[in-house]
This record gives structure tokens, sequence and C-alpha cells, in this order.
């Protein structure tokens, strides 16, 4: 179920049943060539999506802006402060654990978020460890990419060139998502460099066209539709195990 | 276009004929018995998207939560801190303007949005301001349901109980986009009362299933169609008038 | 009676018969050649202090620095930013609630500050709605000139070029106030252009003295004191509705 | 000259002949039985426009709201948070800057806002100090009651009782400016305990009225009249020499 | 006892005896020709260590990074933002106060740092001021160099060119705390010049070697070890008053 | 060479040679039964003090309370919030490249810190990239038990039992370094349990001693010396590799 397509009376009904909710983050960022600028927010949408759907846990918006301001040097690229993350993600937290929802798990789609993620979660704790009083609530992050299985079905489809940074999974699976994105780009070179960046104007000078060890002309929907399907069942495992709840019937929408 | 679905190349190239750009913003709030908890980020998205893909002008991401702590009584509403949405907006203008977009312009979906939304443009503004630098950059912010023409398509179509939250209207555009959300509530009253309110207790108080003075049963796909297709073409017009720019060849997508 | 000129016991002994306080609420910036910096704040000044007179409500300190970005490129316009603004206006408004002050009426003298004193109020009441608490306190804000019957006294005393900034009716009010600050000017042109703004060079830019629509040389302290009459006594019906309690003898001062 | 009531030319003319401008700053918080809660205000906002209606030095508006959080245990104290403080201050200066004023000059009237003037100085100064970038504009920050000589009227006036808080003198200062305002109460003990005091309820608890060491029921408005008198003449030097400028002609008000 | 150097059950069993802690607060900031840059965080760290171990009163980490803004046109100066420096301050004392802690003396070793340090003192009562709550907790500070019988020891030592920045008593206590970093540098001028200073570049033209009125090439080991020996006893002192406890027996370290 | 024990002109005449400089970055945290609370403080503090004396490579002031919140259930526990860390390291970095240190390399003692600092780089480095300038300075964080070399090290020393949380190996480099401070504890169970944590309630629940995974019973000082000898070397080498100079003469100290 997704929280944006329920009414209050169903969050209301599933609250009942279960206080787990899944948040997808992602960020707003080239990535590369043939790569999609929201593909961060959109593959842990998109994934948590079919989740969802098959599972009836619910599924909030998208945090589709994030830590990526070593990208701005490419157009379209767009960040949060860090500071200014920290805050909005507790100002989300603490409007979901208001309605008692207690265990909240963000599907993270980019490595640039997760330092930040982290330090918010804490932020968020330290009100309750300074107050010497227990807090009720669990925050989880998992990147997609690292749900079990995930790695495997990548390494398989793509031997040579995934990569680090628009990599060919993650933009097999917006080709899933969004067909009609779809962009033939030859890559030059086939394989992009790797290497480590700081700000923007570091990065683009080591990553000319914004790639990292990829090769994403070989993504295909295709490709990413096998992608999702192995995300979503582990994704399913891993709610059920942190939710402490059993797939509910699926919701209907 | 949608920058989500762009590589930063077509956004650069992009960027050579216009620099202007559409954010949609919205709010994850209860909408009554039959609403959506996304409607005001739904609203501005649709239309956005529509008026992107007819014209050609770029829509950024949905800013997808924002002022709803009065809505915070009924289960699934989010909200920010209006200082925090200040601070992020203003990362998403700075990320923007970073690369050339000069005209930035606001779809939004939600009224409590507004003063936030306003004084985060004075927030930005005030950096050129106090440092006595013309600013090349123009903000604009605009609520879909006031653009030329959508009023009067939603009182011809509604011409009872259309309200003030959770209405008819804007429950009908979710409708239109999302139809297998579609839901079938009865209303009682068939008419929800007005009046105003201040936090989510007193709020829930005056508005027992949180609707303001709105019938949304009323609400369909296809009058949601309607609502949208005026929105759009007046969108292209206000657009093309703020970026200063025709109509873009529509882009390939 | 002015908080200013009372003593604590004196405090103390108001809130046992009434719980509501106006805080007069304006801006230090440009108004034109005869207008006063101190415009914004004085109109609301000045009003209050009459009504708090004549009705023994209490008037507390003038808030008279607000958000005047844009009128920073004339000489002694003074601005906050919103975000600073938001944390001032919570800071006074969580001082007046300890003490037992449950009704907050900011009188506005500036437009500028409308949606600002607006996000403040949405932060204040965030704190309560989050913690699912409901909040005891009611935050109003009204601005002068749209007091009942004020709008009409002012077209009557202007029917021509009352204007939008640096207005014949704010000047007047400001000459009855303050009589040996009058400044006879010469206006040219005799009505100043309208239009919009957007930063501090986009404001002097289209409107080069600083006016918006006005011929304030119209205003005298005679007119004013017929403003402030209205004003006054419109004040104190809606002060007497929202405290909920009648004027009280008047404060010996 | 006050630039409340000066106008934007008016400012503009007097930026050519001087840069300096006094800001007076004080407190809304409780002084005893007799006192006013805007002494703090009050006592520098008449001394420095006494001296600005005779030297033609400009005043601005009065920072009114300062640092009192020991006094909220006493109806109708108001505090800022020296966060807060430190921002809107920063503001202010910044404002001002902008307008070519280099030599800023805060005449203080509350010993508790000392400390963060002057941190709200080093955040100011950091700026250029973190930027290798020499700094243009002096701050400066004088307690109305260490003027040159006022400290010896003071003594002479009241030999007993002045004391720490809600002064005999400054009472005086405040019954000369609002006659209006004058309070006729029995002080017991006949001079107010004296010691330390932390947040506002030990602040209460040790002082039980209010007053530190003083029995203002001496104070007259004749007396103030002195001590004002005093103040003016010493201020102007000051300004004389900070500014760098000799009083100008008086200004026409 | 320090509680660097000790562990959590020893903290547990010494807050059954005692709820007082110092920290040694000072600053990281050129010293002079011959000065270290550790001087203002070194000093109040040797003190309150050796007044610790006698005493066994706890002596926590040393905040050694203060409000020195204005020596940044020296190498090696560092400096927190006032209002960074309060917000980093409020996170030790809730930090402390959360086991137990009530009594928390700081002592300075920087004159800059002052007013800082006592606004966030307000800072932190100002929580418990406004929620109308009394706050368990007392903070204090105390510059070392004002303790009882520290300025005449010093004065007998130095009768001549002692000084205010970068003094011959400070820059003996590091020689005598860390005798391998004395350096022996001759002083141009003897006696360095006295006088004010705003920002970075204003300080460095008015003491172009980073002294203000002292000669510390009068430094040595064996003073400072006098002056290290007077202070310690006078702390002790003073926290057995502050503390309300009798020194402890001797922590066994 | 150590900043706090040098003088301003000993660290301009080091900046001629070498625009590098390490910040040693703890905790101040619970460490177990016999774990010193300064454990994550003083290893990288002895270990960059270490190797600097060898390299006269220049070692800054300790940031010596980090991120803790989970520990703050056990007595003496300190605690940043991350926002309030991400300002200060901010300070810290803005001042020291002010001086043209352009190569800052954090030596990192706390897990808990990691995600905060790199946080902290990106708030930094956004500055540059949302500027669209390029950032010429290179900041780098390196948990010392990951130098190369160090955890061959500690598992040889430590076979079983070395742990996650006040490990073996850093008891024994406090140990080493401050022999006064050893203590003799029975650990019970001998080897702590293993597992994760939110805040501070949870964290005691699970590791009700503080350790995990860890027996620190085995930690000797002269296990501590091989750690630090292995440490100092491994670090000397990743500093001439990231300052791009190969290591100074010893600094005379």
């Amino acid at each position: 179920m997704l929280l944006h397509h329920a009414s209050w009376p169903e969050v209301e009904a599933y609250l009942k049943r279960c206080k787990g909710i899944v948040i997808p983050i992602g960020s707003t960022e080239q990535h590369g060539p043939n790569g999609l600028v929201g593909t961060d927010a959109i593959c842990p949408e998109v994934i948590a999506a079919e989740a969802g759907a098959e599972s009836g846990f619910l599924i909030g918006p998208t945090f589709n802006v994030g830590i990526a301001q070593h990208h701005l040097a490419f157009a379209g690229s767009m960040t949060l402060r860090p500071s200014t993350m920290i805050a909005a993600l507790n100002d989300w937290i603490e409007s979901l654990t208001r309605h008692g929802f207690d265990r909240i798990y963000f599907l993270n789609g980019h490595g640039g978020n997760i330092t930040t993620i982290n330090a918010a979660f804490a932020e968020y704790y330290a009100n309750f460890s300074l107050d010497a009083a227990a807090c009720p609530v669990r925050l989880s992050q998992r990147n997609w990419w690292e749900l079990p299985g995930v790695g495997d079905t990548c390494r398989n489809l793509f031997p040579v060139g995934d990569g680090m940074h628009a990599t060919a999974s993650e933009v097999a699976v917006t080709y899933y998502a969004h067909p009609q994105a779809v962009k033939t780009v030859e890559m030059s070179p086939k394989i992009a460099p790797t290497g480590s960046f700081t700000d923007a104007a570091d990065y683009r000078r080591n990553f000319p066209d914004g790639r990292i060890g990829s090769d994403p002309s070989q993504a295909t929907a295709e490709k990413g539709a096998e992608i999702v399907a192995v995300s979503r069942g582990a994704l399913i495992a891993e709610l059920t195990a942190f939710f402490g709840v059993q797939p509910l019937a699926r919701a209907a929408e």
C-alpha cells in the first residue's frame, strides 16, 4: 500500500495491524550519458512500490533529493546540505512516530546518503538518550543493492562494467520502471574510470561523463525487471523480520 | 520533460534553449474519507507532468512533504517545520541556479504551503539584497487551482460542495491520475463544515473526518481529466510568459 | 495598558481578568519621499496604544524590524531573514504563554510580514501537533488596514492614489502619531507606478522613489486621526471577540 | 534624528555626512513593584532620542526584547534565547552596513544583554576573520549607566539603595520619560536583598519582589531628568569620538 | 580524577559522593612569539588536573577551541563561531546533567570565551525558565587568573609586563606544564602595546606580534609552578564551596 | 609538532614547507569495566603525537567529544548532536584553511563518528559545489585501527576477544599512553556479547557492562606500545602521501 494512495482511515486501519513503514530515499543527480537524473530515487521507489503491493506493507513518499554536492558540476543535479537533510528527516520521522509508527525502514538508493541518514538517526535517538528516556522507535536504512541476493543477480547480469556510479544495474531498474525514458548512448570509454572525489569540480575532473567504473549501455528493461523481482522478494523478507509482522493481505488499490 | 527522466546531457541541452523549470510542491496529509494522503503532491505533479510533456518545459522532482502540522491528528499526515522547509527549499533553489536556471516556478498543491514558500523566497532574495547584489533569479509560486480558467471549471463541475479541503476537484484530479486508488465512501454529513483551525487537535475537533466544506464523493476520474486538461493549458501559457520562451518541441520520452 | 508601562504586579492582576495581549508588529523600511522609515511599526503601535488605553487590553512591545529585504536598496531599510524572524517570534510567544497568555493577537503593519508571521505560527503549533498535545494557545494576526471599516475610511479620504506601498493612509497615520515628523515633498510622478518585485535591486528598478501606486502627499495628520479613530474601535471589537472578555475598566496610567 | 521618523532621502543625506548610528537595546522584564516592564528599553531609548535630537546623530529603532530568562517567573517578562538574539542582531547589523553605516553603537539598558551582544559582535567579525578579509565596520556597546559622569550622578541622587536591578536610577529615568506611568508602591523590605541567580525559579526564590539591592521608591521624574541630562551629554561626546564626526546641525523634526 | 582516565563504574561511584565536575575551557590561538598556540587550553587543563588529583574532584575533557576570531591573522589560531559554541556547550551540559551532575564548573583560560560561555548558560537556563520549571543544575565559570590569590602571585612574579594577552603568567604556566616546549625569543619591543581590537585584521594591525601589553620572555617553568600551586589550592577551595562537598580521598589513578 | 605546543611563527614556518595537518578526533564515552572514558580520544591523540614527533608533521588539538548518544546510559559518557558536530567541524576546518592548510586529515578513534565526519565534509564541500567554485582543500578521515598493518597486529596480539567496543586493542593503547590509569577488573562474561543498538537504553539493555564482543582484561601497556608503534609508522606513510610532502626534520620541541 502506498501512503500517497491511501486515505487516512485506511492508514488508521493499517496501524492496527502493523506499525512499520518504508520510506524510499534517493537523490536527484546525474547518472552518466544514458542514466536518468532521478535514478537513485526511482530505484528504491519502484522496488518498494512492488514490495508494498505484494505484501501490503505501507510505503511512504519518496525522499527524492539527497546529498549530491559532488554531482553539481553536471546539469540537473540537486543537493541538500547534510544539516538540512538531518532536519528534514527528523521532521519526517517525528511525523510518522506521532501516529504510532515505530519501525521506519529507509530503502536507500544513493551511497552518498548513507552517512547523513545515519547522522539523522543519531540526531533523533539523542533526544531520548539525553533525556534518559527509552526510545520506542527503531530506524533502519538499507541500500537496495545490498538486499540479500541482489548483488549476485547484478553480477550475473553484468559480469563486467556494472560499476560504482551510474551502474548498469540501477540504469536497468529505471528502464524497467520507465521504459519510455530509455536512452541509447554510445559509451566512451566503454567502461568509465574509477577513483575518489571530493567536491563537484574534483568529481567532474576525474569522471568527465559522470560514470564511475560502469558501462551502463548494457542496461535493459528486461534486466531491470529481473533485479526488481529479486529485490522485491528480499525486501519483503527483511520487512517481515523488522516489522515483526507477516505480510498483510494485499491492500485493495 | 521530467528532470527525473532526463540525462544530464539532455538537461544541459535544454538549458541552452530555456532557463526555466517547474517544481511541483505539495503535501502528504489526510484528505478526508475518500481522498488520498498524497493528494496535494499528486495534483501539481500530474498537471506539471502533462504540461511538461506537451510543451517540453522541464519539470523537476516533486517536493512532497510540506506544512501540514494541522493535519497530524489524522493518520498518515506528515509535516515539515516551516524553518526546515525554508532551508530545504533554499538548497533546492541554490542547486538549480548553480546550473543556470533563473526562472523557478513552484506549482503548489497545498494552501498551507503558500506562506512558507513565500518566506523561503524572501530568505533567498535576502542574500542578494543584504549584499547589495542584483539577484538574477526569479522565483514564482502558483496554486494550480488558481490558474486561469481552473476555478470556473471546478465550479461548473461541482457547483455545490467543492469545498476548501479535500475538495471534490482535487480528489477528482487524483482519481484521474491514479484510477486504481479510487475510493467509494459515503460522506456524513454530505457537505463538511467550514471554519478555522490552529493546531492538529483543534483541526480534528472542528473537522471530524478531515474535510472542510466539501463533498468529495462527487469526484470522478472523468471530471479530474477535465480539470487537468484546463490546468495543463493554463500552466503552459503561464510558463511561456514567465520563462520568456515559447514551448519547445515536445521532448521525446 | 501598555506592557512596557506596567509593573509586573499589574500584569499579574491583568492576567486574572484577561489572558489576551496585542503585539504590534511592523517593519523598518523606506516609505517613499515623504514617508517615515518607521511607518509600518508606528501605525500598529499607535492604533494598539489607543485601543489599549480605551479598553484596558494589554499591548506588548512593538516588533519593529520585519521582512523588508526588498526595500534594502533604499537607505535606512532594515530586515530580518525569515528564519530569524520565525525564531524570534517563537521566543516572544513562548515567553508570553509561560505567564498564561493564551490569546496573542499580532496587529500587523507590513504586508511583507504576513507570510513569515504565518510560518512562525505553524512553527509554534507544530510543537504541539507533533507531540499529539492540544495547544491551549490561539495566535492571530491582522493587518490594521483590514480591520472592519478601515478600508472604506481610507478610500473615502483618498479616493485616488492611496496606493499599495507608502500609502497616503499609512503616512497620514504616522503624521497624526508624530506631527513633528511631517515632511512636505513634491511627488513625481504624482502617482507612483504599480507592479511586482523580487529582491531589492529589482524593487528599486521598478519603483525609483520607493512608492507603489500611491500619492502620499495627500497625507495629513487630521486624516490620520480619522483613520486611527476607526481602527481603534474596530480593533477593540475584534479583541473583545478574540479574547472572549469585555473591555476592562480603563487602566490607570 | 530618529531613523523611524526620517525618510529614506534624509537617511541618504545623513550618510554623506556621518556613517554612525545608535541602536538603543534593552529588555522587557519585571522591574520590581513600582518599575516598568519596559524600563531597560525605555532608558536607552529616551537618552538616545534626546542625544539624537541635540546632536543630529541618527538613532535607530529600539531592540526591545533581550536576554531575560531569569525574570520569567514574574508576569510580563519576555526573553529571546541567546542564539536567537545573535541571529537577529546580525541581521540588524548586516542591514545597516549594507547602506554604508560603519560605526554602530549599541546603547544598552540591560546588564543581562552584555554578553550576548558581545557574542553577536564576535559572530559578525568572524565572517571577516575566517575569510581573511578586513572588516570595515566597528561595533560598540555601552551601558548607559556607565557613560562618564552618570554613575556619580546616580550615587549623588541615591546615596543609599540605588541597587543592581530595578534601580532607583533607571526607574527615575522611566518616570521622566513617561510621567503618566509613575507608580507609588511601598517597598518591603525598604532595600531589597542582593545575591546571585541562575534560572527564573532561582531568581524569584532569591528576590521575591524582583528587585536586587534597590529602593526604587526614591525614584522621581525630576531625578530622572537629571540623569538623562548627564547621560545625553556624555553620549554625544562618546558618539563624536566613535563616529569621528562632529555633531551635525540639529535635524529638523 | 580525570574523567578521561576513569572507567564508567568509577564515575558512577563518584556520583554517589559528589555531583560536581570541572570542565577546563580554553582556546587555540596565537600567544605571541614565544607563547604556545594551546596556552589558553593548557593553563586551565593543568591547574584543573592538579586540583583534581589532590582533591579527588572530577575533571572533564578540555573544551579546547573557543572564540578567537580576532587571532585568525596569526597562523595556527582556530575559532568557533559563538552560535556553534553555544550549541556545543549545551550538548556537553545536557550530557553531564543526564548522569546527575548538577554543579558544572568551567575553569576558563581565555578572556574571549567569557561572554559566549555566559550566553550558553542563559541558553541552557532558558529551557527551564520558559517551561516554568525549576532548573536543578548550577553552572559556573571562572577565569583561572581570577582565582583568589592568583593575581597577587602573578603581580609579584611579574611586576612589569605581565600584560593582557600572551601574558608572562600564562606562558609560565605552559612552560611548567610542558617544559619541552619552552621557546627562547627576544621580544621587540620589550613590552607590547596595549589597546583594543575588533576583527582579525584590526588585531594584527594593532598588535603586530600578537602580544598585548606583555613581556612573556620573563616566563619560566619555575614561576609557572608557583602560579599553578596557588591556583590549585584556590580552585579546590572554590570547588569545595560550589559542589557543597569536601574534597574526596585522592582517587587512585 | 603539536599545534598546541607551537608558537605562531613556528606554524607560519611550517606552512612554507607543508600545508597538511592532522586532527585527532574521538569521543568521551564508557569503554567497559576497565576501559577509560577518554579511550577514543586518547588513542588517536597518542598515535598522532608520536607520528608528529617523528615526522615533524603538524598535529592539531584533539576533537574530544563526538557522537556517543548510544553510550549515555553509562556514567560519564558525553555526546554532541550530529548537527552540532557538523557545525563545529566546519568552524575548525574554516579556521585551518584560512591559514593555508589544504590537506586536513582526521585520525578518528570512534566508529560512531564516521558518518557525521563524512556529513561534515559534505557540508563543507557543498559551499564550493553550490558556488560552482573548485575547492582547493582535501579532507580525509581514517580510523586508526584501519591503518595498514594495525589490524594484523591487533589480531596477533588478541586472537580472541579483541571485540568491537572497548576492544582489547584500544584499551591497551590507552594503558600504554597513561600507565597510571591501568585498571584491573575481572570480566564477566569473559567475552562480551555482540549485536546492534539504537539509543542509549537499548544499548545498555543489550550490553550490560558496556563492552561489545571484547575481553579487554587482556590489555597491557606493552601490547599497547606495539600497536602504537605500528600505527605511528603507518600513519606517517599515509600522511606523506596525502600531504604530498616528505616527513620534515623532526621539530624541536
